[in-house]
This record gives C-alpha cells, structure tokens and sequence, in this order.
C-alpha cells in the first residue's frame, strides 16, 4: 500500500470550471496483485472533450476520466515488465492499479520526446489525421480552413494539409499564436480572430473558398465558413469548443449547406484505428523531418490538472496542454 | 405577336414576401420563329426554394424565376409537335417562345391527374425520393423523422418511409394537416408544432432515437432533432424554410453530430438524374396503388401566383401549392 493522490469532480460546473469543482484527493494504492500492474503516472492529458462529460458522463468524486503516459512499476501480468512506458485511461492518479485491460505498452521512437506520444503521435494526432484525411476526405492541394489551428489537433491538421499542397487559412485567438503560425509553421493565411472581425477576414483570405472546413470551434467560426464553402465541400466537425461551456450565439448559416451540397459529419478518434499504422508511420517520418512542428504548454505537478483544464478554455495553451508529473 | 402577362419581381422582399413585391406585366409573345416553340402556360409550381433567389440571384422586372407545365401551341423545331404537353424552366409567363432548351416533352400517364406531374411526379417528388434513399441512405425500418410532413416534399418522404417499413414520425403546423397525415397516410407519430413543445413531443415519439431526419425547417427543428439522432444518424437537409425570411434562432445544438457521428448532408433535385428512371418507375406505381397519396392546393389564375408563393411560409398550402391557368 503506497500513498497517492487522486483529482475528483467534486461538483457539476456551471459555465466555465472554476478550481473548487474539483478536489485533490489523498488515496492509498494497493501493491499490484496476481494478474496486476502498478503504474505511476508520467504525463496527462487534458482536453476540450473532457468539458461536456463533466455534466453527465464523469462521475462526482472519483477520479477524473483521462489518458495519459505512465510507467510500470510493479508487474505480475505477463504482458508487461516493470519499466514499460504504458498508454493508460486510468485518470487522474498519481498511482493505480490496473489489470492492464485498456493498458498499452508503448513502442516510443528514441529520436523524439515522450511528450509527443501525447499530442503529435497520440490521441489528437491521429484524431487530426483522421478526421481531416478520411472524415473530411482531402484531396491534394484543396483549399483549407482550420479552426484552432494553433491547438493541439488543429495545428496537426494545418501541417497534413500543407504537406498535401493545400492553400491553409488558420484561426487562432492570441498573436503569439498567430506569429507561430505564419512564421514557424508557414500557413498561407492565419486570421487572429479576436484581433479581427472573422467572417471578413476569412473572405479575404479564401478567395478560391473552402474545400474543407476542420471544425473545432462552432458558433461564429462555423457561421464565418458556411458561407465561404465550395461546391460538394466537408466539414470535418471534431470539436465545438465555443459552446461547451454554454452560451454563445446559435448557427444562423446551415441554409448554406444545401446549394452547396456541403457535408457536415462528426468523429471521434476512435474511429480510426484501422488507419493506426499507417498514422504512426507517416506522423514519426514527419515529425523526424520537421514537417510536422509543435508546441506544447506543460503544466508541472500532479495537482495542477485543473488548472490545465480550465486553461483550455481561455486559450492558456500554445500547442498541446499537458502535465507533468515525472519523467 | 400575342398579348401576354409576365410576373416580375418589382423590388426584394425584406424578410416574408408581401404583394407588392411582385408585378403582373402585360407583355406582346412574338409568334415561334425557325427551329422554336410556342408554349402556353398550363399549371405553374411556387416552391418554397424560390424565396433565397429573390433576394439575390433572380433578376428585378424579368419574369420570375421558376418551373411549369405547358402545351405547345406552335412549333417550328422538330422534337415538339403542336399540343404537346411540356415541362419546362421559362419562368412566371402565360405565352412564351422558347428554343426548345431547357423544355422537356411529358410523357404522361393517363391513368394520372396532369397535376401529379408538378410534385409528387415532379421536382418535389425527386428531391424527396432521392434526398431521402441516396443523400439520406436510408435502410428498411429504420427510425425516421421528418419535417413539414404534410408539405409537397415531406409527405412523399414520410410515405416512402413507410413503404421501406420504417417507423416515421412527421410534424406539422396545423391540425387539420396533422389529421391527414395520421390518418390518411398512416404515419405512427404526428407532432403539431405549433400546439405542442416539439422538443418534447419529439423526445416522446421517438423511443429509438432517430436514424434519420428529414430536414425541411431548421432552426428549432432541427435543434429538437439533434440530441435524440442515433449513432451514424444521416440528416439530409433539403431546405430550411425557417430562416428563409430572417429571424428566428440559430442551431445551438450542432454538438450532438460529434459524439453522433452524425452526417448533415445538403442536396438539390437536380442531383439525382441519374435516379430518375428508376423514381417515375416507382412513384407511377406508388401513386397508382394509392400507397402515395398528395394535398394540392390550387389556385386559379395566372396573377396569383405571388399570393401562392407567399403563402407557403404561412402554412397556407396543404400538400403542394400549384396555381392553375388553363387545362
């Protein structure tokens, strides 16, 4: 029996999450059992879609629903061996227990840093990967609109187009972002949504339109595309994080949708595992090149997840918000 | 040369249409010329679609955009024959000569009314037939919903429904069209929108959810429909007649496709010619064995045809609205 420490929702959030919805728990850990493993938590993730469950799906006072990168400690199951890096969706524990179901060892390049098994070459990437090349159906060279495209799976999206020949138009809402962007990434076009008025700023910069429309945003951001969308053009929609926390204006423009025989459709990263090697394979290569840069916004100590979290929310990350616990 | 009218759009209409934004013209036909047709107005169709065009692409003081059926009363071009019975694009005239572009021979059943051919043999019947089988790929017996059921294009896509054996709920605005559709078409649910909370109402008729929603309205319809659509639920958009004239909400529930993996997909009538065959084939059958069954609402004279077109946003039609000039 080990002391750890847990995060629990500790009340339902009314609008964005404020730091007493949640609570930082003293806990003991068992000793991995027959069959068991032990893992200490490395590196967590935090992330917008972790914002709707907290009204419903997440339970009050346990610990959080998340993934993250740990390593094994103590281990009598035979798939895994103490020191294994392991991808876990145990939460928000310091330590846990696990029968290793959900529990993936993880074959991390030596040239790359483990935090980019968090983003790049973890969940949002391959939820970028997907859902801009098989949800949104890319061609070569096709006219682009990323929403976010400074974020975690937005500036992944943004970089699979530019190495596919498209003309990308990025949003993003601060101009240290914006700077990354146009001058680090090298986007055709990157609006500063707050600094802009968005619906004519992304008119100016389309002037072939919009083949595809990477959503992450909603509200205005989707309102400011719709209009802009070429013929038989896709709308990838991964994220609406505008209005997850309630409020804002509602979608005035889907009367575009019909002339346009525009299709909107929804994903989520599971949906592509059958594209998993061919993901790791080309986002290692690209990621080794250079072709795919990032950014990342690491949060040191366990009990900073809230704090991370909450940040999603006013754009506090640059990149991918992580915390870091241990190396 | 012969005398002739011509409805012009005098001015663009702010928010719903009223009378005087349209004129009744008098105008001189001249005679068909070499290679040309004379055709007499027989039946004119005002649709719902109409109404975004007058506020942009339909020209002022030209005859009014839109469809009919005809009779050729001179040709000089040798794929027509006088008395011939015509479909065609020439807009709101009574007499007109046309090169024969654009102008269709009809082939008739004469086991059928003329009028069937302005809508459920027509463009209203295509675009339900195929918004409803290709865009919206339904399966026999799944859950459907559609909007305006007792409309032009949504009472055939709630009938087709039920010949491929699914479970369809329609909503309506008035009650004695909610009577006919639950029973005289059958369907097994029928919300009046206007007498009950249709979030509500939809959540109660729908205890499978909703595999695919029909979307005719937008705004709160679509809203209402959102939440309750099943995983990989389709929801081919058809039109929005909701938010044609301005006003009314915007969609705050667009959340729902991610999770959902919800498609919306856009399309018009003239998508699916490559349906067509296999649509007359059908919906002759359909409407001979009365397991299609269709409102008109007629009116008489050519000068009406404004007074028709605006009433289709005050629910004014039952079925489809057609304006009758001569047999």
């Amino acid at each position: 029996m080990t002391a750890t420490r847990h995060i629990h929702l500790a009340r339902r959030p009314k609008g964005v999450p404020v730091l007493d919805d949640f609570a930082l728990v003293a806990a003991d850990c068992p000793d991995a059992g027959e069959g068991e493993i032990q893992v200490a938590a490395l590196i967590m993730s935090v992330d917008p879609y972790m914002r709707p469950r907290l009204d419903a799906d997440q339970p009050l006072d346990v610990p959080l629903l998340g993934g993250g990168i740990g390593r094994v400690v103590q281990s009598r199951n035979p798939k895994f061996k103490e020191g294994d890096l392991v991808r876990h969706g145990a939460g928000f524990q310091e330590l846990f227990v696990s029968s290793g179901r959900g529990v993936q060892v993880l074959n991390r390049d030596p040239a790359l840093p483990l935090s980019v098994y968090m983003h790049a070459l973890g969940g949002t990437g391959i939820t970028a990967y997907g859902g801009l090349l098989e949800t949104g159906a890319l061609k070569d060279g096709e006219q682009v609109f990323v929403s976010t495209a400074a974020g975690a799976v937005g500036s992944v999206v943004a970089q699979i187009a530019k190495i596919k020949g498209c003309y990308v138009v990025g949003s993003t809402g601060a101009e240290d972002k914006a700077a990354w962007l146009r001058d680090e990434v090298g986007l055709d076009a990157v609006i500063n949504y707050k600094a802009q008025p968005l619906a004519e700023a992304l008119a100016a910069a389309t002037p072939k339109g919009i083949d595809v429309y990477f959503e992450n945003v909603g509200g205005g951001h989707l309102d400011a595309a719709l209009p802009r969308m070429n013929v038989r053009g896709r709308i990838p929609v991964c994220g609406m994080i505008s209005t997850y926390n309630g409020g804002g204006d509602g979608v005035r423009n889907l009367f575009s949708l019909i002339y346009g025989r525009i299709r909107m459709e929804g994903f989520v990263a599971s949906d592509f595992g059958h594209l998993n090697a061919a993901f790791v394979d080309d986002m290692t290569g690209w990621l080794k090149s250079g072709q795919v840069k990032y950014q990342e916004t690491v949060l040191e100590g366990f009990d900073r997840a809230p704090e991370g979290l909450i940040g999603l929310f006013s754009g506090a990350n640059s990149g991918k918000m992580l915390i870091h616990i241990a190396d």
